[in-house]
């Protein structure tokens, strides 16, 4: 059965997979001490404009968050979240497994408010016990959020802004960075991400790859033996090249924007076969996640012919329902949806 | 340049690499709901004759060493190690970062002796202010051991009935464990090894896979909700499909055993050709990590030809080195080894 | 400057002092194996009508909350408290330190709904991706709240039962305990709470005991080797009869319910000056903590006078002050209010 | 029955006891911001010689090993302590509970060689796989050991130098600092200490105090908001006079040494009257802890007569037993061992 399920249902994209079979046995070096990961670090570089950056390749998401996280906080330091951000809400407790709490602030539709962050930053100071309180020692924000929106470049500025007024880092998890990038409403190069925080990562996993996430210190300020750190959380590829290869490959002639720029024609299509239906939209979401507000009844039935995720109860008898499109997604399947919604 | 610097320089057994090819743009739920996730379960279960086998398929070794053993442990409770065992000696402290101390008994060639484990259990309940130390809540041994020797039978039994009277679990990390159940000494089955321990992984990392560990609790007996353990633990891979496909080709015509049953008669090719030339082994190896005495003149020599890892030295004028085959050693490059040394 | 800024300015009860000068050079073997400690336990078992449980005496309230929850939860498992608990909001994260996440409810003048509860165990069970979340495995709430409220029998029946549904652990933050017990309002004796959760602690630091919180599993359930787990937390003094002798004082005649209903009498005094004075109230607050609304230019006046807390902004104008009675306060303090409002 | 087991069988000096009596009605805020504690501070600052140094009391010394390593580490670094230190025997795992791993040299006599440390260190870098290790990021040494020896202020020198050398932080755990200083041989004075070392502490629970050490930063390094750290680790006591108090009136008129002094007159009786006796001594310790060989049969006989603490067993018919002097020991029951012996 087709799925609109997820953007990491396939594999990976083709050239990937044909430069994994091309180098299948080569020998190298483990633990991204090879070439091919050498090359993926300087595309990436140049990609982002940032020849002096640190670049580290992890495997997954939530194993990003918790190693970046712990490592770059100090002890007595929380990591400022909106209420939705994955780490608060889906990754198991990762971060405080690593003995940090994350600290809460608004979502709006997956959104961190730069007046949001700074009147908790605020607060915290002028609270007169904060010293018996979990100081707030980062900011964390995705890009997209976990609800398919985008941040404009003004408003990760004024975010960074205010992260630099009190002297903490901004984080951005781009797990699905490659979507929002290519979002057409989108105003932000990588570039300047790259300029507007302190540490971020590129998502691999949804965008192209088996799996892996770059995760880029961009002012060449990677904690100091981060490479232990990554260890240490049980984070280290000991075929360090497999993620080489993909970055390399995903950033050799734009791979990774290109497929990115698909999965957002794909989206289109997807709202635009659900307008002509006749359904709404529960938020207008420039990346490659669709929410539309269907009949229960409707969902049921259309259960048995695609797959696709249940989001929220909008009303006594509507579901908000998610599609995702991907790299992978193929035209025919959404033409498809035409027939059976 | 050929390497024989360890068993994880090449991609992954060509059988692997056709069916990551084949299933690749199939679309499958994530984080190991697949069917090959199940199939790949199912084989494992009847290679090691228990049906009832919790299995969990993890990336690598040093993360499943970590959760496996943070998981199972009580807060009060370390695990015991030979002082050379790796979640002692090489990783990074990923055991103690889950806030668990590694409590040591001595290292024979990588083996740990009952008597020493029941030595050090016996001492410490007969130490009077026990409970202001670490209980011992677990022992660890790994199978072969870092420096390639094998567990009989009989030795493993006894560890476990060590480990049976005192109530603690046995956990045998099996990051090489084909090596060691196809060494020509070795009198133990995987069956066998099941019902010796309450814990142990099949590592395929260095036996053909690309990357991962699949993690066996034999009796049924997975800590409850060990999935979200694992997730916290930043050890779930999304598209968890991989490690099912690719344990489940590793499981299917004994493909595991018959790679690992090459990388013995390549070990066994390496010993014919260093013993021909005239030099002495440091330990008489069964598996496939083989450590000989070279002088440190000739070392340096052949530096320039060929790969190979620098164990430690030996005396004043010879050093001991590793040479190690793998499932992807070729013939004739060990036997270009006659040529070269 | 005589200070209502908390219930902790003072020493401890003058019976207390006498026992600690009385017994001072007497030799006791350490960490609580000494016989104070001992008839401590008894007299409280007695006071809670639980022959069966055990008893633990710890140093401090952060430190108790701490070593209780990272105790009895599992590693995949939260503690779910109100947003304004002490655990979640002034305790610099050391319940995330030991690796667990405060999961939050809504607060009502700091207490829990038990509907609240309910809710959020049953919304985490439907929730499809639950796995991927941390659970719920313990409530906890403090009996009184930071607020000064406090629960009746059958809001905490309800708590309880909603945690027995769910199988989880009810824990009660004692911290100040008695000037809960010993409210005009509450309806609660401490056997009730025995029998109404699993675990709980009678605060001494902030009712008359230099230091020192008395922790009790009414079913004698407590963790097994609970008393490593305390070593291993840094909370065992040495000199364990410290928290035995003054344990032992306060469960003598009644002395800790008689010198928190001292509290709650000048908390009464208070409260009569104030009105007397025409001051509004911002809670009513049935406890030793009293909530008063004053205009900003009073205060300040106030501040050359006595000292008092500052608790939050009311409007443009007007401030909310805490002023806190306890065990030690003075009548002729109180009355003297009279003369400076 | 009178005892020698330990040196914290009684409460505190009754200086002390006098001053917490004279004081405890008084009201002064919390969390050591009393006017005691600041002159407490001001007063070691004296005694030390460093007007600079960052001054914090804690409660109890596992609590303070574990508070002052983990702070002082970065996440990818252990503490490098002699196996038998007491971090590394009998804290039940505190430190690594904190995440860090205890890396460990030989103990002399419970003392660590320069010589040692520095090997280990070189050890370190000159593995090609260190940065797969737990990075060492700091020395452990208690003065005096577990053993009652003592360092020579050249042998401290010496392991400062290395420490110097490879950039890290030496850490002196004062549980019985006082009783190391008075030593005879002692070359040491507290002011040498505050110059060789980036922290140490002060035991007060041995050494007059009810309990409490106080932590020296002695070149005003503690690490930034150590006080948040010191209250997620649960170390706060919120009464914090009661730390200030003892240490001001331990450190007037040089009442810490004065007291720390009779105990190793008493421990000099103690040799006195086993030496008489024929007795021979297991080491010869300078300090308030006299380990002697007792024939197995005398030991049992005694025990009934005098408390003492079994330490090892010597050979087949001798054990080892500990008798310890403190600054409460009285002449006349070390002279009753005379009569018993």
């Amino acid at each position: 059965m087709v799925s609109f399920e997820c953007d990491y249902t396939e594999g990976a994209h083709e050239q990937i997979i044909r430069r994994l079979v091309e180098t299948n046995m080569e020998q190298t070096p483990g633990y991204g001490s090879d070439p091919y990961t050498a090359s993926a670090k300087e595309k990436i570089r140049k990609a982002i404009g940032k020849s002096e950056a640190d670049i580290y390749f992890l495997i997954g998401g939530t194993q990003t968050n918790s190693t970046v996280i712990a490592t770059m906080l100090n002890g007595y330091e929380g990591v400022v979240s909106v209420v939705s951000g994955h780490i608060n809400a889906h990754e198991a407790g990762a971060v405080e497994y690593t003995g940090h709490k994350v600290l809460t602030v608004p979502s709006h539709e997956g959104k961190m408010h730069a007046s949001d962050l700074r009147a908790y930053l605020e607060g915290f100071y002028k609270e007169g016990s904060y010293e018996h309180m979990v100081f707030p020692g980062m900011a964390y924000i995705s890009f997209p959020t976990e609800y398919g929106t985008i941040y404009t470049k003004q408003e990760i500025t004024d975010i960074h802004d205010v992260c630099q007024e009190f002297n903490i880092p901004l984080f951005i998890d781009g797990a699905r960075l490659g979507y929002g990038l290519m979002a057409h409403s989108c105003d932000l190069t990588i570039k300047d991400l790259a300029d507007l925080c302190e540490v971020f990562y590129i998502g691999g996993t949804k965008v192209g790859a088996l799996f892996g996430e770059a995760v880029i210190f961009p002012k060449g300020n990677a904690p100091k033996h981060f490479f232990t750190s990554i260890k240490a959380h049980g984070a280290l590829l000991a075929k360090g090249r497999m993620l080489g290869i993909q970055f390399d490959t995903l950033f050799t002639d734009d791979l990774y924007f290109k497929i990115a720029g698909h999965a957002i024609e794909m989206a289109d299509l997807i709202k635009e076969v659900f307008t002509e239906k006749g359904y709404r939209f529960f938020k207008d979401s420039p990346t490659n996640q669709q929410f539309i507000i269907m009949p229960d009844a409707k969902m049921e039935e259309l259960k048995s012919k695609v797959r696709f995720e249940f989001w929220e109860k909008y009303d006594e008898t509507n579901s908000v329902v998610r599609f995702a499109s991907s790299w992978a997604t193929k035209k025919e399947n959404v033409l498809m949806l035409r027939d059976i919604l």
